[in-house]
């Protein structure tokens, strides 16, 4: 492995082996029981391979969810972005189990980018930057099949107006030595970066506030995130709405045995817009691992892009038993990537024009 | 005096005997010395009383500001008020003088309503409230003579758009030290008042940003609020924009020998609202201090009311030497504040609709 210090996780930076189970614990969230996997796929029929396998394997009131659901209720879903960069495959877990979810039950998505948090913490990213992913990113989020009459992006700058009086009564809600304690914030942090999670949590109450009735909320992303939740769950009751709900997921590796893809690491990334070649490459040089359970092109497959389990457990075998080498398996790697790539980069260019108009 | 303890001098609370002296050396301000008075005099013709009396006494840059303004650029004035209820004779004090300068340099005013900051420290003030108290203030504003055509109201919750990305590029540059610092923010301080001093900072900068040229900015206000432009100043080179120039004035007396004329304590206060009656009653049962240095009668005519130096140093000796009693001194300044109040009432009646489009 790339780094083997102590494992860190946190919403900015993730490093060393993460042990997941551990960190469920840490954070005291949840496990998705083989119980709660049976009324989910009660409503939905299937289950997703993210669910089957484990990919998301964590939540806080999801059966609260279900539960309302059940009852012939709504629930909306959120997630989000920094627009600082491309969109890498790592981007894609949450995204693609979170379209999954708008599928099967028909919720409406919140989608925002923090494009104000890009800016707090670097100092490449400008308004202009910052707008130019913005629309790639958003072009990335759509080609993967969201319906866009059932998802509203949020940009922090620009809807500010709606999501600040929200934020003025969660920060209201909230003491500093909190925000310090749950984020680590030291002394020279900057006040920005203490104020911005109240504009991350805003949106877990806006179908509420919109509605003026109780709207739940549910929230898929990697467990890294998970702080930003714990605070908004904690002043939820102060607002007078529902605790939004979350589901965890495990984090794609990086092609160097980094514990999560990372846009700040380039080098572990294969982002949607590499050339075949280059995607090529990077598989070729990448770290093994010795073993499917912590190589990232087993990974790769596993937690993203092989849905057939039978074919998953198969290449497993083949690589444990000899029956498959490692070059031959990047090679073949290679060539599934890129068919997803081609295909996603096809639909990129055939609904840009669209997302822009949505970005309007 | 009603209190007698350690003063105290925020921008959210002022009481004890205030020593202005000592507060400019305190916050590290400069005196309005008589050169600066005579450099004035050659721009303005004629000195407003409240320079004259030394009721604007302190200042930052206002030399700056003269010399800009004498090689032909303009500024920009800025000042505002948090909207959670009436206007009182105390608020007229900075906005009187504001508008003199506005009259003499012919700049443009930015006026700020810190609805946002009212929300945060009050439970009694919602989005509703706040927005009742926007309009019936700016009404008061504008009553007192402002040319609307360079007066320009920034609502911070309406006008956020605008201000939230200058408010982080601020904040990006402001410690949460240096915040708990200046303020004396504690661990149970709420987020958002830690946050909310670079929504306050932001107009300073708003004409430089929108020219994108430095334009210089003078706010005139109570040196209770100096904190905010301490800070303010401290980020300005950070962001490539003039630092603020104050001028800082003396705070009206409360009836009952308050250091200042409070809302939050309203028996202290005649509102611009008040009727007749009720203003003769709360002067009748004033305190008086027993000097006219320490009498608020007194002080409200030599600060704010009677204009003419003559008919103010005559007051001062006929009330030293016996030659008027403290119930004739009253029913003369009841007669005095209603006459004014009147007037007032009748231009706010007057303008009420002109005030109401300029903040669509």
């Amino acid at each position: 492995m790339a780094n083997k210090g102590a494992p860190v996780v946190t919403p900015w930076e993730v490093k060393g082996e993460i042990d997941y189970d551990r960190l469920m614990e840490r954070f005291g969230t949840e496990p998705i029981t083989p119980e709660l996997l049976e009324r989910i796929k009660r409503h939905t029929g299937r289950l997703h391979h993210m669910l089957r396998r484990g990919v998301f394997y964590s939540h806080r009131d999801l059966d609260a969810i279900l539960d309302h659901y059940k009852g012939g209720g709504r629930f909306v879903l959120y997630t989000g972005r920094g627009p600082s960069g491309p969109v890498h495959l790592g981007h894609l877990v949450p995204w693609t189990f979170t379209r999954h979810l708008q599928e099967v039950f028909g919720s409406k998505l919140f989608f925002q980018f923090t494009d104000d948090e890009r800016m707090l913490i670097r100092d490449d990213v400008d308004e202009e930057a910052a707008g130019h992913w913005v629309l790639e990113n958003a072009v990335d989020l759509m080609a993967l099949g969201f319906d866009p009459e059932k998802t509203e992006f949020i940009v922090n700058t620009r809807h500010v107006s709606e999501l600040y009086p929200l934020a003025l009564r969660i920060a209201k809600g909230i003491t500093c030595s909190t925000m310090r304690a749950a984020f680590g914030f030291s002394d020279d942090s900057n006040l920005g970066m203490m104020f911005f999670p109240t504009m991350q949590a805003a949106p877990c109450f806006l179908a509420s506030e919109r509605t003026g009735e109780p709207v739940p909320c549910l929230v898929p992303a990697g467990i890294d995130q998970d702080t930003y939740w714990r605070i908004t769950r904690d002043v939820a009751r102060k607002l007078g709405y529902p605790k939004p709900a979350q589901v965890h997921g495990r984090m794609l590796p990086g092609l160097t045995g980094d514990a999560k893809m990372s846009s700040s690491r380039p080098l572990t990334a294969i982002y949607t817009t590499d050339v075949p070649e280059l995607v090529e490459r990077k598989i070729a040089g990448a770290d093994t691992g010795n073993h499917p359970a912590r190589c990232p092109m087993y990974q790769y497959r596993y937690l993203l892009l092989t849905e057939d389990d039978e074919k998953a457990r198969e290449l497993y075998v083949d690589c444990l038993e000899g029956g498959i080498d490692c070059r031959e398996c990047k090679a073949r790697l290679a060539e599934t990537v890129n068919r997803f790539l081609g295909r996603h980069r096809r639909r990129r260019r055939l609904i840009r024009g669209g997302v822009e108009k949505m970005l309007e």
